[in-house]
């Protein structure tokens, strides 16, 4: 029957045990789940603390994510944020509603994908809560831990190179293919690519602390899409800037589009989870190299400084009110 | 026009300006808003870490719930995890999902509530995160430390007490009372009483702190209700347990009402976050005298051990059947 294999068949306490069953168990020392709360030992003399929840059919959409590719992105995209302070990651705990008819195959995923995420990253799933609700809603909050100063949005300098690792637009041309099979001049296997940037982000975690280390002034991940992030970076640091459109790392896969729709892809897309930072132009070398290993590029795409904000002839701002905001009425 | 104080109307940039003008800032050497991740020194030499998310019609009804209530609860439910294992609460992150047409005078209300919360028990509240959804969804992750070892739920030894803080019963009064008006033998003042106890629960923080020091061997919040807790409790300490149902300090306010009805509030109604614990019978007069600067009682309630599991005439787990889970079909 198919009714044995839904959340309300099974309710809370065997949905929970499935879960459990799907954990990997602490170290020595440590209690993660079957407790009022995990303990483990504080990891570092500093702690990062981040929240991020996704929500189904605003932050993503069951008709073309599975629940592997949910469970990971609710990771990735807490992990991308400890990654833009220059930290580690350390230990995370979730919470979880799911609507009645949730068939378990769901729910597996959902756990197989934060696990899989977890393991890539280093943390350690060590709670979590279970609720009902009309919609799937993962909320994954992130402890981190610093090894040094870490790296705020505040820090920018007049005259300062901004540089953003690896490339741009990807994660939204593979949200356009999945959507409506869209970006027709794009190969198969670009194709693929796209779809997987978009549905398995990777969060540039040693990158960011290699960028630490590199002395780096501010850094920010590309969430939201450049022009937000890089406003985000200017609003915090007082300053202005001047992107030249040119140099932007767009994801060679979309050469073949007209330059205005991958231009728009990289600027207002977003879900790239590439770091986005400020530096020293004499120190860019040194950033690389301390990179080389990550074989993670950097690409210097413009200045801190002036009265404005600019990525080529647009303001910041126009390009702004071109992207998504959560919330906002159409 | 009423629609300038939706959130839709306002959208995501503004609504996120409403909340942090709401929120106290950080003391001095930590980043709380406005970037990546919060940062703070570690609070102390373990943590304790946990997560709890309230949905709308589930877990609360704005029918008879304000904003301010359910920021509350939210705080209060993850403080009484951190006082169940004997610890202090040290800072939160909180995601947040609304639906367009949510008003703007419901997400001041959400942060009063969290904030007023989070100064009673004093809580930092570091960061959080914000996104739609088709209903109000609210996750709190909080983050405590220990001042000594933590309590377990796996400490119980044959022979010990059970007991339990404060009294039981009123929380789910008082839901009643909100739904349907119903108890109505209850006097009005009691009525404001149980009221007030379901919308906005204490949580035995001082308390569990000082049971911790009290010796206590096991520690449970009573969260899901006495027949669910006490099991859990006893699962993770591997033994049997014997209540007898006449020592339960139900809420006075119910003692008008038929025994079986105010049975039934005080061992499945849940909510009210008293502390359910297990100790040695010669050490209680030490736990109430750590305990009297709290003003809260203690009472005994049973003995752990034997081979079943009982609450009075009944076994725990047909208690349990009677109780409410989430997920779970009617």
């Amino acid at each position: 029957m198919s009714g044995e294999s839904t959340v309300s068949s099974l309710g809370e306490v065997e949905v929970l045990r499935a879960i459990a069953e799907r954990m990997p168990p602490p170290p020595p020392g440590e209690t993660w789940g079957g407790d009022d709360t995990a303990i483990f030992p504080c990891p570092g003399p500093h702690l990062l603390f981040t929240i991020d929840m996704l929500v189904e059919g605003l932050d993503f959409d069951l008709a073309y994510c599975s629940g592997e590719d949910v469970g990971w992105k609710a990771m990735a995209a807490n992990v991308s944020d400890i990654a833009s302070m220059g930290g580690r990651a350390s230990r995370a705990v979730t919470s979880l509603s799911l609507p009645p008819g949730t068939e378990m195959g769901l729910v597996s995923g959902l756990c197989d994908g934060l696990v899989a995420a977890a393991t890539e990253w280093e943390v350690g799933l060590s709670g979590g809560d279970l609720s009902g609700g009309d919609q799937v809603t993962l909320s994954v909050a992130l402890l981190g831990l610093l090894d040094g100063p870490g790296v705020h949005r505040s820090g920018a300098r007049e005259g300062e190179a901004i540089c953003v690792t690896g490339s741009l637009g990807g994660a939204a041309a593979g949200l356009r293919i999945l959507r409506d099979d869209s970006l027709a001049t794009v190969n198969a296997a670009d194709r693929g690519r796209l779809v997987t940037r978009q549905r398995r982000p990777r969060a540039r975690l040693k990158e960011g602390d290699a960028l630490r280390r590199a002395g780096v002034t501010a850094m920010i991940d590309v969430s939201d899409g450049l022009a937000i992030d890089l406003s985000h970076l200017c609003d915090a640091s007082r300053l202005g800037c001047s992107v030249d459109a040119a140099t932007l790392p767009i994801d060679p896969a979309l050469d073949g589009l007209d330059r205005n729709e991958s231009l728009e892809l990289a600027v207002i897309g977003g879900e790239d989870y590439e770091l986005l930072f400020t530096i020293e132009s004499d120190r860019i070398e040194d950033a690389r190299r301390l990179l080389a290993p990550t074989g993670t590029p950097i690409t210097t795409i413009g200045t801190i400084g002036g009265a404005d904000r600019t990525l080529g002839d647009r303001a910041l701002d126009e390009w702004r009110t071109l992207g998504w905001e959560h919330l906002r009425e159409p």
